[in-house]
């Protein structure tokens, strides 16, 4: 079937509310580490996906889902070793105070998890985000998605901060933790003034949609110290930065002397299998369950939770938070020598395999290109390599690829931009 | 481990929030078709999880879910047919209208997903449910599962109409159709007096949580002709009537002359693999389509729909929705000879292999047995037979198992019973 079949028959069976990626989509119908395949036979660079976190498809994964989908796969009301071993091996990778594991399918409702335990734990149902946040796509969680829900159909009880972004931002200086933060304090002010208190704070540790953007260092303990004073939580989101990506830390929260409160997981967890979790003190647990009970259907049943057992095992076998560390910074290095010849360059910034590539029309007045941006993108499929663009002007080519990628395919991914850019932006200075 | 190490070891790592089936909870490690095995080696014949739809650890479902885990899985940005070849089975199980498929991991997700889209297509904000519903654990679905959202945690625009339950509801005559529907139309007035127009009646087309009751014949087309001409949609949740669990019908809805404008699916799609859908008609979409997008990361992808693939295939190849009727019917027979002899069974509803048995302290009053239903569930638990209770009262005896329960299966779940009922409730008539 020819992709202009596939387009049509996909716009009639699912509808309009679907969107592809890339001006030519791709028919991808196999994966392998970092390379996926189309039907034609031709092998793409996967710059783009976190999800599949070891390598597409990996072995060990697919064999550990294949054995236990063969014995059992049922839920939590009966007593199971996965989701013990799982907890066990999850929560090992906390402080010993984040010691409770709970549960879920999805980051979206990681997230819906976490709100409900802050607001019964609290007693209060404030909120506050990011000015350009992502978070889910649940109705609770799309009000705190500040990236994609209009601040006209927020609630009062949901405040925004400035992010964190020294490149762009509103603070640029050596003092931007304290003045960011001190935004945090005006939310909390804010709120009481509306008469809300604080539920939780719930930010990414790297921020994501906002631009792929590191907090200054110390802002995440400024801001969580100020929820915290204030009787609300400090809930990580490391949906994306967590399980080594970020290369130094295994979460990203690590970068800073802070703890969070509640710390939610999701896409990377199982490879791709539908798994999501929050990690928290056992404290918690107790004060909620007075209030309340939890059960999720699908949530920390034992092929999950062998799929994600077996992810952990690869991180470690295959020393992948090193890789990411190793990896990012040759890529990092790289991107910088790109950025010394191509002008459209304004900033690279690396987490790890976690990098932002900001394109730009004038580097001194930083002024965002996303029409660049988008050619990039597109110029790169073409070649060969998938990423994507993200950040609120559009202008942010985001690379975050499996972790298992090798040096060589990073210099692929180098001289492929490389190509790119003197294509579309013209020869090199 | 024992089960008091095990019990210890989720309680600490779990935390205080998780409960367990059975005073004494069972650890099962294996499963196939209607069975499950303890650690011990004790078989138990499963009457109550309907997420092992065609039977537990059906090889076709592993095969499927091994295959492709090994071969590829991504998301829906980019093209594959896997969702399009499930998209299209499973609208080909609805009316040509029902057109269009849109995929993600959860029940919960899936009526998150009906809300949005009734939103942003009807304009309103209003929402009409049963008064014993349950419907997902998000919050915007907390709020209109009225089973555990108290009425002093419902926003306003959610109003409530009584289950339509004709052996304990408030109506039990031959118009109980036409007067259970006028409090659709009371809640449509009541919306409308505090200022919301109605988005959405959401209904389980057989109503578990409320008792697994059945509406009585004609109220679903009223209540549908009520909410649509009022400006709503009529959002039938099947996640646990669907894939031709009442024999008679694929949907429960079609049990009645209605056709819903969305229909929500999730536990069985899967076999236990997390997918969840809903299916609606392409208008819809495109309307939704001009405020908003849709993505899921992990909804729709290519091992979920090889596993709900391989779950139509089974339905079909293994006669499943006739064995659904035919075992259906010889269990209710069977509970039904059982209630000429024992007092303490106050009704038997059968709907194919979704049935309810009610326990009550005395027959012509009704007076519901919740401690007797207790001690039954318990019993049948330490005889090998796992059910569980449900109902406003806590007196009902779910049934509700595999698809694939065979005739001497169901024998010995009545056998089993009949033992238990002579142990508990003393000797026979």
């Amino acid at each position: 079937m020819t992709n202009v079949e596939l387009l049509a028959r996909r716009k009639k069976l699912l509808g309009a509310a679907y969107s592809l990626f890339y001006a030519e989509p791709v028919h991808i119908v196999r994966g392998e580490g970092v390379w996926l395949y189309d039907a034609d036979g031709r092998k793409y660079l996967d710059m783009y996906n976190n999800v599949p976190h070891v390598g597409h498809c990996h072995p060990h994964v697919v064999k550990a889902i294949c054995k236990q989908a063969a014995v059992l796969n049922t839920h939590t009301r009966y007593l199971h070793e996965n989701v013990l071993d799982y907890a066990e091996r999850l929560t090992a990778k906390f402080s010993p105070a984040l010691d409770t594991a709970m549960f879920c399918c999805t980051g979206s409702e990681a997230n819906e998890l976490a709100l409900r335990i802050a607001r019964k734990v609290t007693g209060g149902e404030g909120l506050i985000v990011t000015d350009f946040a992502y978070h889910g796509n649940t109705r609770a969680i799309h009000e705190i998605s500040t990236e994609s829900c209009p601040a006209s159909e927020r609630p009062a009880w949901v405040v925004t901060v400035p992010t964190p972004d020294c490149y762009r931002g509103l603070y640029r200086d050596a003092d931007a933790a304290a003045r960011y933060a001190a935004h945090v304090q005006e939310a909390v002010d804010t709120l009481k003034e509306r008469g809300f208190k604080p539920a939780a704070l719930v930010m990414d540790t790297i921020i994501s949609s906002g631009g792929v953007v590191r907090p200054p260092p110390g802002y995440l303990r400024r801001v969580a110290d100020i929820v915290q004073a204030a009787g609300g939580l400090f809930v990580a989101d490391e949906v994306q930065p967590g399980f080594g990506r970020t290369g130094r830390n295994f979460w990203g929260y690590e970068a800073d002397a802070v703890e969070p409160d509640i710390v939610t997981m999701g896409k990377p967890m199982g490879n791709g299998h539908p798994i999501a979790a929050l990690v928290t003190r056992a404290e918690l647990t107790r004060t909620f369950s007075r209030h309340d009970h939890y059960f999720n259907t699908f949530g920390g049943n034992p092929v999950s939770c062998a799929a994600a057992l077996a992810v952990l095992d690869v991180i470690e076998s295959e020393n992948l938070q090193q890789n990411a560390l190793d990896v990012g910074e040759q890529l990092v290095a790289g991107l910088q020598s790109l950025a010394d010849r191509h002008e459209v360059i304004g900033d690279v910034r690396g987490n790890g395999l976690f990098i932002a590539v900001e394109f730009v029309a004038d580097r001194a007045a930083r002024t965002p290109d996303a029409a660049l941006a988008g050619k990039v993108v597109n110029e790169l499929r073409l070649r060969g390599v998938l990423t994507g663009v993200i950040g609120p002007d559009n202008n942010i080519l985001k690379l975050r690829p499996p972790m298992v990628i090798k040096s060589a395919e990073a210099e692929l991914m180098l001289s492929t931009l490389d190509d790119v850019l003197q294509a579309v932006a013209g020869p090199v200075a």
